[in-house]
């Protein structure tokens, strides 16, 4: 195996990208969501596809001061002269737990989904849940994609998600799962833990057809375009300081001067 | 000061983004590229800003086996469980010598311009290129966004960078600064430096009369698309294991078993 | 739960970690290994966990031209005002496969071993091992901590790693079910895959009683120092350009300038 | 140039570090100041070298919730499978305004004291800081190593650093190039800053001979040490949540549900 890529190459006056010239055929000719799919792909989306990468970027990109964007800001508390740096802490924190669940979601639907048919019966859905959920019971494995500490009622982003998956035909087996699976941990365990942001994008890239690391790798641009505006927003504005300081009076043993002479 | 900020906040019902309800004023009707400048600026792009966004993502996104995509590859390698570590580690090399180039270059071209006129003379900008110049030499300091190892003769983005520019409105005082500094540096010192592909990027951002932090941190975005393309490839056809293999082929006094037995 | 830790405090007039003040407790009275353990476990080490402290950090700190290695060094190319960066991009890498590997390899035996008595006989050790294999290759999950690319016949490190072992009294079940998974390997598959360095390293943590989370922990602040010193060797003589030129080499699609004027 | 380092080579039997055996003539000789020294000059170190590498070492390593923890803490509250992510991120904050500060602070004196004489007269240093007080002013540079929001009326660490590196014979030029700024800064501008903890390693790094990358070297591989132990608490007794709760309440547009149902 040799140390080289499909991705590109490079000659004194060529940059090829998957075989098209990148000034000449890309440059003002292809949009962004255009060139995450040649790149990845080797192919340019059709305008459903589109549409749903476009959303899924919009969906990752922020909503507050979530821990990825405190991260970020904490750091460029202490390395300002790093923009990329600050970036890069918030974008680690997208693992299994946040935002990098959507890749763990998505290849858990397409595993338990892999024997349904896609005009599958409600029935064979909801067998197919319960068989998921106990596996998951039996293993003692969290079922990821469930629940929300602010929205407890459901997530709010989940049913228009969902409305515009089914404009778009990308309202399949994996969807069907991923509502199924709520409902089922409801009545066998009296447990109410409704889908959550994360689940539904995950339903969205296993219906798409798309892997989990692209999934995962949506995810990532898309909170990048997040951090940068709190970045942005934390030079201007500065919270970091003031976030440490909170975080310090809230053990007594503490104590900050009350005047700086 | 509050640990606050105006980017957003979260209900039980609602999730608010500089405004507006994510779920039903944002998700479908605002592409990626409208929740960048929704996030940053509170507004919308203009058409023409729209466009130009696209083109500095697609021109960050990749192009082949960068000192970044290496990272990212040799950083999978260790720790295929971790994506979002593969490209925080590709992310951390876009400094101010590779990609984050663009925020330096950005911020050198409206320092140096500051006092330059819109419809400024071309002697007037020669000046200021000049002056600028002779300060970066005063201060030993080297003059980024020129030159590149393998486009020697020139880089083949910049001209189409240049002419998408114009046809947008965007080629003005710092994009002829950017051009005028090359000039300059051949007849002054007979150095042949031409504009490289930042140094173009750097001209765009500051003609749409950006800031430099959001210049580095658009490539930060578009750089991540093309990461996550080849932590995908690398999964598939892995290059980490023989790119080590290379390296340590280059000093001699490194031996490879020939046979594992 | 508050938002508060028990490793330290702060006044105007002292800094407390563990109930000990740091500038007339700690300073010049703990050296760094006491330090680690006192941040830990709130207690100092003996003499002979801080020998093997030593060791596990000296193994972990460096080899050569790692995979960690050239991350760091192609992080710093781009960014070298950021030497925290190129740290932490060769830091990234040190997961489940490489490194890392200590804290999966040292929670594996823990579980392994955990009926086995602590003077179990031979025939004991080798069923206890024969039934991790099984269960490994009933699961297809691979057993980490074997093999070598480079020690074909065996890590060298191994042998040394055990004596020292043995001599603080740190040889007991777990590394006798390390020693014994390759005798299995063997005689059931016919595999020779020895014991590697990794794999010694879990067993000692796991001999001494430590978590795995802190042997992963010895190894990210052992390579640490080795990254430094790479980093440095980076600025006096840089390898990052070459190595981006030999890899793009290896592609006769990439084409180099012969001369640049 | 060729891809190769200094630092070591491997064979199938032996792994070589700087000339020396690692197996044979490093593990259980060297511990790990050896290590690092080995690593980064080729030589051992003396023992009152090594004791001041275990000082600096042991007072990088922690005092609290600092932010370089929280972001390790938020970045493991998301991703709880990437231990590495979770310390990478907490390092990434080492810049030039914290803990990397070192490197900056060290550098500054290197410079400033250049023409220094060792035995230079009180009055001599006192005329040094002057200089390099009224040059940052003119370049509207701040001074690093100055000031701390909580040790207001002085740094405890302070006069211990200074009666330790006294003891070594490493109070020098640069420690007193250290202490005559905050002079110089109250006596002609009447602000009163003394000399921080971070100031006095840097004077520390520069009276050792040490180079600038090296002193933040050190600062990252001792906090490191610091992290390992925030992360194994957080593990224990999770605050990530909390604190994400916490910034949440600061800004009363968020509302969490009162319950779950």
């Amino acid at each position: 195996m040799a140390v080289k890529t499909e991705i590109g190459y490079t000659t004194p006056d060529v940059i090829s990208v998957r075989g098209k010239n990148l000034s000449t055929e890309i440059f003002g000719k292809f949009d962004f969501i255009d060139m995450i799919y040649w790149l990845n792909f080797s192919r340019l989306p059709e305008p459903r596809e589109k549409a749903m990468a476009n959303l899924i970027l919009v969906a990752a990109a922020d909503h507050g001061l979530t821990p990825s964007a405190l991260s970020a800001r904490l750091t460029f508390l202490g390395a300002p002269e790093s923009v990329q740096g600050a970036v890069a802490a918030g974008l680690l924190g997208a693992g299994s737990r946040f935002l990098g669940t959507v890749q763990n979601v998505a290849e858990m639907y397409k595993k338990g989904a892999a024997d349904l048919d896609d005009n599958a019966s409600d029935e064979s859905v909801m067998e197919c849940a319960q068989k998921l959920v106990r596996e998951y019971r039996a293993n003692r494995t969290p079922i990821s994609g469930l629940g929300h500490n602010i929205h407890v009622h459901g997530d709010p982003r989940v049913p228009v998600l969902r409305d515009i998956s089914e404009q778009h035909g990308y309202f399949g087996k994996h969807w069907r799962l991923a509502l199924a699976i709520p409902v089922v941990l409801e009545q066998e365990r009296g447990k109410r833990l409704p889908l959550n942001g994360a689940g539904a994008l995950g339903a969205i890239v296993a219906d798409m057809g798309l892997d989990g690391i692209f999934g995962r790798g949506l995810m990532l641009i898309g909170r990048a375009a997040g951090l940068v505006a709190h970045v942005r927003e934390e030079l201007e504005s500065p919270t970091g300081q003031e976030l440490w300081d909170l975080v310090l009076e809230q053990d007594p043993r503490n104590v900050k001067a009350t005047s700086g002479y």
